[in-house]
């Protein structure tokens, strides 16, 4: 007997099914479950069956939308012919929180990568082909600096400049506020090459 | 709009409230409940109401239990002859993983804490004292070691040796496995304080 009771464990198995959670910290969360007063356990349900069913993808950018075309493509003050290509939402939410980029976005929904059967056809690549309508000016493209990142970047560029779009890359370089010391050397390499004069 | 869609942020807020969960991990297990499928998501809402509705009380020692009478309580193996006092299941679960007690347990439901409100009488101590009644040998205070596990530690035996039950206090020391060069000088002393002969 030196498991939790049923209704615990399996909680606690819930838990663990998600990204990062062991099971350490899964059986905290359930012990806090037990301890929360019965309406934040029911908003919290509310909360899981809500994210399941209201949440969609925007028709214009295919970012996460509880409506059919999300708040950044409706908003009239974005520049339409700037488009952000990146990963997923958390992308989306990173930049925006920068504020420094006033144009749209298009999130593909991962990468490509071979490896786990992830096709540029699995992507919403084709979406975004469709939204480069002769309004678009640039094509920004924002996918993570790793290496399926990188072949996504250079996939899309391939496909998008022969349609006379100009296509540019985030720039590599050292994090703001970083120590040159513990900077690995293929960024310095890449901040070196990417350096601009004063 | 730096923040995500309501469903997504309102289950960010839930997994919040949970405890040791910062925002991050809360958004990472968010966007986790929002790519596990449907079946899953429903597991995981009844999993919730069901620590809600179906967890109770041991009517013996007030441990966790889905029945009236916990598992432990209902054993006929364990020797209800000595009572191991804990603060909560969670210790409980401990100290059956160590596979070396063989008696029963009492949860406190806490410790005494008047920081926090706490008094004996929030505490299952009657419920103990109720066990008390001539079978019981021996009573080990199994609070954690902290100063307020020890305060509780220190009550209960002012309460229970009256009664002409025995009672003990788990052993203090460096734990197995530690170096001592790490062990903090209380630890160390009270390890010194408890030595035994080979």
């Amino acid at each position: 007997m030196a498991d939790y009771i049923y209704p615990i464990t399996r909680l606690i198995e819930c838990f663990r099914r998600l990204p990062g959670v062991g099971s350490k910290s899964a059986a905290r969360m359930a012990f806090g479950v037990l301890e929360m007063p019965e309406n934040e356990a029911e908003e919290f349900c509310a909360a899981i069956r809500s994210v399941k069913h209201d949440v969609g993808r925007c028709c214009v950018c295919c970012n996460l939308s509880d409506k059919d075309k999300c708040d950044i493509c409706s908003d009239p003050g974005r520049d339409e012919s700037v488009i952000c290509v990146v990963e997923d939402a958390r992308a989306v939410n990173a930049l925006e929180r920068a504020h420094e980029y006033t144009g749209t976005y298009h999130v593909l929904g991962g990468v490509i990568s071979p490896m786990n059967g992830i096709t540029p056809d699995k992507l919403n690549v084709k979406e975004l082909i469709a939204r480069l309508n002769g309004d678009v000016k640039e094509v920004i493209i924002a996918t993570n600096p790793d290496i399926e990142g990188e072949t996504t970047a250079v996939y899309l560029s391939k496909l998008i400049r022969p349609l006379g779009v100009k296509v540019t890359r985030l720039a590599y370089g050292v994090p703001v506020g970083a120590d040159l010391e513990f900077a690995d050397s293929e960024t310095l390499a890449r901040a070196l090459e990417g350096r601009r004069e004063f």
